[in-house]
């Protein structure tokens, strides 16, 4: 039995608000449960050094948590003056996640900055960030389109994500916090609306775990993917 | 005539949601218009080595804003490190204005830390931190007091805070950032219930002004604090 | 009665030294009693990029402690790699109050640089410090003149601070260190030699006070500033 | 056809040197190839906070590249005040290979911090660096048998690593710089001698790729790791 | 010929105020012709970590320099959040200087901070910060002697520095900024009252310079630190 | 008796492998008895700002130890996020140690950084950086004349370094570590090959040292320079 009541292969209850962010060209607020992720996309008319002069655009993510998304209060990193390791590790799979599926020739020398910000933790941020953030930045392209400087949205397919656990010795969709603390395994699926892999991440919490073990998670996961996928369409009313 | 229509000694919409933050002992989401503030008191059983076996606690603050609150993105501060200046001044004024009312005796060896994020950006957010702050300390406080560890709220005072300016040549109540980033002056007033000054930071952003407009920038803010106050205790049912 | 026996509305023994730096284009080494700052200002002849190719100039300040300018020694800030909340605030203020008379059209795109750094400290610092600042920067528009690069001092006003506050119950002007530290209430006051306000910073230190006790601190903050301005124009002998 | 005209399930050549640093308690310098990484233990009689008290031991790695290991210099960490974000990516992934074989009661108080230092880069260097981590982290227990501290080796297990990739088309093993860098998709496999899983990381470089791809990828590396692990014993001969 | 019109051997006019600061236990501002230093020593009653239930105390050093000190301001390393490699190197060496010579089993667990910051520079900085933090400390010392805290001045001997080069082909004493910014070769004596060495520091500036050459820096040296030590014990009054 | 039983002008046992590191324009690992420094040199087509368009080049040092090279370890500087003093020195002198004897007229604007990285530490190891860093920087001149670039090597002279120190009251050549941290009195000396000075440090340990005791340790370097000198043109085959 899950804390949560829900069934192995049972989403939590998820929300995503588009356009929550009166200022930015994309935005999301996603509630998977009460894992609450304010996701914004931002476009700046400039690109990295490395990009300059190529007529290619960029992609790129930045991840943090209010300090009391969390059930004690974590030291803000502002005031610390550094990003923690595991940030830094988040926003580089969030951003690699997204480019994946853009085509950087179809929006100009552009940047699209994509913030996940955390606004309540109970497990599953990242993956929470990745299905939020592709919303914000597909309203983002919409907005280039509406405003005409670009003629489609340069992407090459949908992507969400959500992460699977073995638990109690059984594999569940869609880890909260109370079953993410105690998994035996945790594996983060990053995944086409088609169930093709953009990444994984699959850790042993305590004892190493086997394929056949890693391979009924790899089952849930396209599941629960494909179903974020229809909501995020849902959402965006494509 | 004011860019919303204001009279000039109307407030903007106010919107107080205390206890939005699940995970907080104290909270408070409050709405100034377009300015969107989640203020989260947490309390933690320590204090700073500065109070240690002094039987006293402490109350301090930190303020940050995401990085899309506002109309253009700002740098992440935890990415580049450091904290700016604003973001310094701003959270040092909300701690002395939440001490100034806190009874250091009243509620043992403990700090409580008040953390203000903006998560909207429209004018006004350090004193709607302000305000929203007294919100959620006090709400923190009540939660000491249920839980036993004290027998009431020790607070000697109400405070809320309004920023006020002269705008092509008026004094208004509550700028908005239309207001704001055109003001010739503008003053942000931190004071009681009852009138009381507890910090007032008057400035010229044009030429100096007179000792006669300040005063009616200060009689605009008492009214203004009068109301807030009022919907403070409203939303905190005392 | 205040420590150092003076009148609640007399300064303290002010004397300021211009041209006290070889090196600097401007300078002014002011000591208010026991407060010595040093005042330094630089010019360079460049612009921060936003004001680049606009003709304008620029006027900052920084502010530094020595580390034994204090009672009991305090960690290097450049030693410990950061700048204290409470420096970032001060040389903002000076900043802004400087800027407040400049004519940025009038000297260029050149940027001048105030640093005040605090010798020997007790009491009023910051209030020191703006008042010095004026005097290496009038110093440094003269270099200018005198070199011929303008034809006039780009300044619209003159600028001194003092700081005022309740003192065992009484209103007394430029509060010394023993009477800061035990002061009631306390405000900073930056004004034109003319009465006008530039930046007014009133703090309560123990409870609120009242808007007539406010009044009070203001009426002594204009009769010194009106002596420290005539002071200014006999040290620039002008 | 591999650039380096190797096989497809064909490990580079493998050196490891156990004890190569006169000074740690355990290392190996492990050879790849031309990736070349140290690989020192130090042990340390003292806990994280977080295990004072527990009886129990820790385990951590870091990582670090000399500034001309690779191709073109890179910036030193050290000069630049920061670790990259791969940096903190890598010493974390190696940590948690290392913890989840380590039985954290059967060492007493003591931390074992594994540094894993690139003096060569030719692709693999995380992979290299776990595989080396793991002989030096056993020696270093030997070490503490040894001296009588212990009794027996606090592993549950053996633990090495290796990269994967599918390149032209072609799932292959253990990818050197020119295939890396040029892979449609790549993935990391951290797996016991046993072939369970401890860590899996796959990532797609262009598209998004099919599960039956990921399963070929799974294949050769739990070939790879097979080999290395004979390795691994053969070079502390056990 | 130099350009200040000195001879080879003489030494800038030389000034040392004791006492200058009032809130340090010791202090001495020193005058080496242009080149001014305020030199403080602070006394506080703990010691470093590795020095805790020792008995011994400790002495050392920090330098910084006035942003504007010097012909061209350079940038505040508070507000770099940095020092400079120079600054590090100077600091490290007055601090070997001072604690060649003290006994630190002669005033108990104390640490002694001598801080040197340059008001104004022109060569010889840190030559002149040793100078001058030989009487600031011994300052401080006297004054735990006068509180009956210890019995007699801790202090082996008596040090004094002064830098030689060789400018226009001619070795001279005691360089200013237009000679040292000109000099074929200079080096740094710290030497004792009696000739010791304490710390030699010499550098080629162009070419590689001979041993003889080397040998009459060092005569020149010796006749300069003896009359800066008259100096130092006339400004004592021992 | 020296620890190792060597004869007081007795280097230790020095092997230079020029070529180590394949990926760098020079290199050098160079072993003097356990102290191991991996030299590398790497050409840039840039210059520091202050060089652009003045057809000159430049030469730069930079100096780390692996956190496990010596025999307790340290801190990671990357992690700590700061390089100690003592790094920041060594750097320095070997930076300006190369740059004495190389012509920046004859290279073109490129930027050669030479890395210093110390493997393991028993003593020495700036002055073998130095004497390694020779060889490293000479092979990378050698490097752009093979590829036509240059038509001569531009270097006036050859370097190299040793230290010496009074040890049980005897000077000796070329300190361990045993004798490091027990000698009374230590310097470093960096002569080119034919004995001329470019660089000399040396500091007391205990008691001030005499002048004829420093003579001592200099005739010990220039014979062991001279040694060092030639196994540098043996292993660079000139």
């Amino acid at each position: 039995m899950r804390p949560s009541g829900r069934a192995p292969d049972q989403l939590r209850n998820i929300i995503m608000e588009p356009g929550y962010a009166k200022n930015a060209e994309g935005s999301c607020f996603i509630k998977c449960g009460d894992t609450h992720v304010l996701c914004t996309a931002s476009i700046e008319e400039r690109v990295p050094p490395f990009l300059r002069n190529t007529g290619k655009g960029w992609v790129t993510a930045e991840y943090g948590m209010l300090p009391r998304s969390t059930g004690s209060r974590m030291g803000r990193e502002a005031a610390r003056g550094k990003q923690q390791g595991r940030t830094v590790e988040i926003q580089r799979l969030i951003g690699r996640s997204l480019r994946a599926l853009v085509n950087f020739e179809g929006f100009g020398e552009r940047q699209i900055t994509v913030d996940c910000d955390v606004i309540q933790a109970d497990g599953g941020t990242r993956t929470a960030s990745i299905t939020g953030a592709y919303v914000a930045l597909y309203q983002a392209f919409e907005k280039l389109v509406e405003q005409g400087k670009i003629l489609e949205i340069p992407m090459k397919g949908q992507v969400a994500a959500v992460s699977c656990g073995i638990y109690k010795g059984a594999p569940v969709l869609d880890l909260d916090y109370p079953e993410d603390s105690n998994a035996q395994a945790d594996a983060n699926f990053v995944l086409t609306s088609e169930g093709q892999i953009i990444e994984i991440q699959g850790t042993a919490e305590e004892d190493p775990f086997s394929e056949a073990e890693f391979g009924s998670l790899f089952t849930l996961a396209k599941k629960g993917v494909k179903e974020l996928c229809a909501l995020q369409r849902q959402a965006l009313g494509i």
